[in-house]
């Protein structure tokens, strides 16, 4: 019986055992070490558990699985450099452990390794696999870029807001739905369905990662309630909230955003405050469950028996609970 | 009849005429604008050579062959950050002309649309060609973190800096001629001669690169001459140097590479006296002779019509000749 947890397992035993390169070690070492970060692995998951839909045999569909993993711990490599981020899951990130040198050339071999695990599947699907490997990798380059400009900007639009996120997070998940079909022969209407699937559970994902950042139970979260609020960082709720705040809601939101010197827990309750007041939590809220519907009933949709969608329907449903 | 110039042109005109994306345009700028500093565009045209071999439809090998070259391009962008170059074929570098953020997630996305030009071959050799593609790209990256590592000692040996310039050049250009085979249907000894061709071609092309820039004319070179000399750069003639270098010649040579307040002329004369001394100019003339001879006999012992070879002899006689 195929369970989500079975499946995890599978993987996490497969990346345990494979091998990214050995000389010169200072290139490869660094793969080793973000790949052994950890992280919930729930792209190669959905690959998985979308082939098995379709199929028994899931394990044909577990190196090109690996190969979305690699590919997404290879932007982190990458999106860390560029956002001089310090910590990856609580570890100093490869730039910080070496240099940002090794960081570059590390991360560049690794999205070739990520293309060396798409080796192996059947010459038919070769072409079509790869053409929408190449597609959401470069929209995924694409969201980083708009995430990098907006941080320069303070007119993003609501609309530009969502379309970053979905080509920086929700385009891989939509993909590694996507895939675990191509690989088994799902026709193009059900395809269709996995991606618009997983691409609508990666926008209301990242949603609620903007607002458990507020508004999630600290005794869960791991990280600092209010980060996102601190840094100033362009979430969903700080952009609904400059398009909303008028009067001394405006004021005081924008004293707070420029202020240089301030106390951490009064500026992230003072925002907090105004967020609730605007009823941008409330709203987030609403557009998190819209999301996920979309995502949920282009599951429902699938045409496949129901049976063979349990897996695949658990796990989404954990996806769609969480609180941290 | 099938000319080196007339694919050269075929080749610039399909370079011209390529899209690699539009927007966000601070991502896709930058491929254009490092695509448009030129460059010989040997590799590709070797490709497209070693393939007219085998067909008249050298057209099939076209966007395979661009692969190859946007590949190399992407290598340049990265490298030109990691050795912090200022100049690219005498413009400024990407990560000068826009920063070191932009030159990382350009160079990215470039790599995956070096692998969308490889989209469109035939099924049946796409995995092989992939396969090749992808353990060249990585020993590429591999070659290039050893040139990294070989700037912090001064033990490098001749196998070490050999070993060094087979991975970060040689090897792409063995695959290049390979490709051209690959995809014409060439038996498997056949593509291991191309390989081996461009392979040690490669290597004496690297090594008159180390030679010009100190032995070249300088008024063809069109590079200050002596420029490795005044940077320390650790060529086959410095690492040669090292390790023959005894007594006043030992000690003139720590002086000069040693000394931080120098004439650049003075250094660049008395080094090239020591190189002349230690007989480094003959010994790597010798060196570069044996390579291109394996070069040129592997292509010699290609079992084809002489006829079918010539376009890629002329081609390869005017690299073997080259004086700048």
């Amino acid at each position: 019986m195929i369970t989500p947890e079975l499946l995890l397992q599978e993987l996490q035993t497969a990346f345990s055992k494979h091998k990214y390169g050995a000389e010169p070690g200072e290139l490869y070492a660094p793969i080793g070490y973000i790949m052994s970060l950890g992280g919930k692995r729930f792209r190669p998951l959905l690959t998985l558990l979308s082939a098995s839909i379709y199929t028994d045999e899931w394990q044909s569909a577990l190196r090109p699985a690996m190969a979305v993993e690699v590919f997404h711990n290879f932007t982190l490599m990458h999106d860390d450099i560029m956002d001089n981020a310090p910590l990856r899951r609580g570890e100093p990130t490869v730039h910080e452990k070496w240099n940002a040198n090794t960081a570059i050339l590390s991360g560049d071999v690794m999205l070739i390794r990520a293309y060396d695990l798409l080796l192996g599947i059947r010459p038919e699907l070769m072409g079509k696999v790869l053409a929408r490997f190449n597609q959401t990798a470069a929209e995924v380059c694409e969201g980083q870029q708009l995430d990098m400009n907006f941080e320069k900007r303070w007119d993003v639009t609501e609309a530009e807001y969502l379309n970053m996120i979905r080509l920086k997070t929700s385009v891989l998940l939509g993909f590694a739905l996507e895939l675990g079909g191509l690989l088994t022969g799902a026709d193009e209407a059900s395809l269709q369905l996995l991606y618009a699937a997983g691409e609508n559970m990666g926008m209301g994902f990242q949603l609620k990662d903007d607002l458990l950042d507020v508004f999630g139970d600290p005794a869960k979260f791991g990280k600092q309630v209010g980060g996102d609020i601190i840094s100033n960082k362009k979430t969903f709720l700080l952009i609904e909230a400059l398009s909303r705040a008028e009067g001394t809601y405006r004021t005081d939101l924008e004293y707070w955003i420029n202020a240089a010197d301030f106390d951490k827990n009064e500026k992230v309750q003072a925002v907090t405050k105004i967020y609730e007041a605007l009823d941008i939590r409330t709203f987030t809220e609403q557009k998190i469950r819209e999301y996920f519907e979309k995502g949920l009933n282009a599951l429902e949709g699938l045409p496949a028996p129901d049976g063979r969608k349990i897996p695949l329907w658990q796990f989404v449903h954990q996806l769609v609970e969480r609180d941290k």
